[in-house]
């Protein structure tokens, strides 16, 4: 196989080795004569695949015995909707923190059930200062995405909250790509397709006693409370995804775990900005280098027109999926856990080279 | 690989021509140097069979262009909030057939939603006379569970409704066994994992006129017009679930379609029905034999307590998964499109044979 270095933001590049496993696997899964698509998720081989998942989560990003992991369908937009239907209890708001797509659309959705405060940054393209987050006491909770992937912005702090207030991040675009301090996150989520497996995956890892606040009008697949008491198994998991996601999980423990993709992400991440910082304004990014994501990379060619010529010649030098999102347009590089430092190292010197050629 | 007979009731068996051409090219998607799984929900690939799967499903099904296709999360369980948050609108009360184990807890889920008529049989185990289903003009739809997977109850005849009246129905674990006839049927859906693909995948088919009914506050995710108005691309689909399903279609076009489905479905239940007919009352079934269902074979020994040397004697000889749903006991045989008649043949056979050595 000619394999190419595939910086799509999501459904995107799994580690060869996952992907091998799961090819040689899929008919007759180890010797069972059925395929695991084929497999009851109530059989001991699903459950085992399972709990083995949970547990390699908790040892990857220390989950403290505070924190139950979920794993759930419907990806981070149905997340939007189950955070406020299940921690709002009596409150009456929630803060947000918006500054990106994604974290403004959850605040949109919020805004269905509860009055919504909003923080913004002064900046476009940037994070809020962080003298700038007041957190009312009584707010329900405060929300941020820690990697907006669409605008290519990471928050390099945790935003302070009041003690009383809990703290929810949206990290589908950078889970297991960092640590995570639950000692101050009560709930974080994640769809699965960036940095842990197939779409249709949803992790969520959320503190206990946050359970048992949802309405009775709650739908009750959208109640938390629900999954945890059915141990993810409420109804039919996603269980394709699930092995996947085992496999990403054994793969990153071999690899060093999160400290190593951690430190790989910085390491790719610098390549790329580094082609952009030394192009002399021939690539542009709006954004601090402080707030720059270790997984999406967003650009534009100061020469915007050049946009679908670079696009063209880079799928001639094996680099797919440069494209930005429709909304923002120019260029993105993803650079999540599975992309070896290689692709990040020949798209920067691709980069040099269309500089040369166009500059 | 030895394959064995998988009478699970789901996540259940799949064409082994599909499991291979899925595993042969899960890699490298036929030559495009990554894999399916790894691929923009976006491009022209997946979008190409998305399409694929749903003019695929239009024409087995024969689904009027007055229906509209959708793939989506969540299985049943979240169609038992989704129908009535859709399609309740400014009506107070809505009615559901209640004669089996999932028409059970639809009905009340909907409870959190409207008043429910329920309609049950004169007897257990069994479909109500057809003259007992009275269903008031101003319910919001009347709603059944077309093939009862845990209770091994089939309809064989469309519930009469007023003409104002949607009919509904949860036809999971019958999807694409028989026809749907679609000037009766408003609402249909599916959860992917009897008769479809892998779980994670649940498809609706409803009329276009349902739409635009629900509430303010419903969810997005659960609001049917914003994933007509997304073409099931609102957010990330399932895509490999998707991309399986597309192969099962086009293995069932290549047999017969769902016609030939339906045939064999006859075949292999009729087998495995003689058993139990023929057994002189050592395996019993509660169903009247027009109310049984093609898909799940339900029954019981008359000394249950041979029920465990039933199921290990059977998985010598290659027949697996044979154990009753945990809420009833006994044995079941779902017998899925898959499943091959052989299995069904075996399986009567080894019934004849192990009434021999043990009646």
């Amino acid at each position: 196989m000619s394999r190419v270095y595939n910086f799509s933001a999501g459904p995107a590049v799994l580690p060869v080795p996952v992907l091998e496993e799961v090819a040689a696997n899929l008919v007759d899964y180890h010797g069972q004569g059925m395929s695991l698509l084929e497999m009851s998720h109530r059989g001991a081989i699903f459950t085992g695949i399972i709990e083995e998942t949970r547990a390699l989560l908790r040892e990857l990003l220390a989950v403290p015995e505070t924190h139950e992991i979920l794993f759930l369908q419907g990806g981070g937009h149905l997340q939007f909707s189950m955070v406020p239907l299940n921690l709002l209890g009596a409150a009456a708001e929630a803060t947000y923190i918006v500054n990106g797509t994604w974290s403004k659309k959850a605040a949109a959705e919020a805004q269905k059930f509860c009055h919504v405060n909003v923080i913004t940054p002064a900046a476009h393209a940037s994070l809020p200062d962080k003298d700038d987050i007041h957190v009312p006491n009584d707010a329900a909770y405060l929300y941020y995405c820690m990697n907006e992937t669409v605008d290519g912005l990471e928050f390099n702090y945790v935003p302070p909250a009041p003690s009383c207030v809990p703290l929810v991040a949206d990290i589908s675009s950078n889970f297991l790509s960092r640590s995570v301090d639950f000692s101050r996150h009560a709930l974080v989520f994640a769809g699965a397709q960036k940095n842990f497996g197939p779409a249709g995956l949803t992790v969520v890892i959320l503190r206990k006693d946050l359970l048992g606040l949802a309405d009775e009008a709650c739908p009750t697949m959208l109640n938390y409370e629900v999954h945890v008491q059915g141990k993810s198994m409420y109804n039919t998991p996603p269980t394709f995804p699930i092995w996947v996601a085992n496999l990403v999980c054994k793969w990153i423990k071999a690899e060093g775990g999160v400290e190593e993709m951690d430190r790989r992400a910085r390491e790719r991440s610098r390549l790329v900005y580094e082609a952009i910082d030394r192009s002399e304004g021939f690539y542009t990014s709006a954004i601090a280098p402080a707030h720059r994501s270790r997984m999406n990379v967003v650009f534009h060619l100061a020469e915007e027109a050049l946009t679908d010529l670079f696009i063209r010649e880079a799928e001639k030098v094996n680099l797919f999926n440069l494209k930005g999102h429709r909304s923002v347009g120019g260029l993105r590089a993803s650079l999540y856990n599975a992309m070896p430092v290689e692709g990040a190292r020949d798209l920067r010197n691709f980069m040099f080279e269309f500089v040369r050629r166009h500059g």
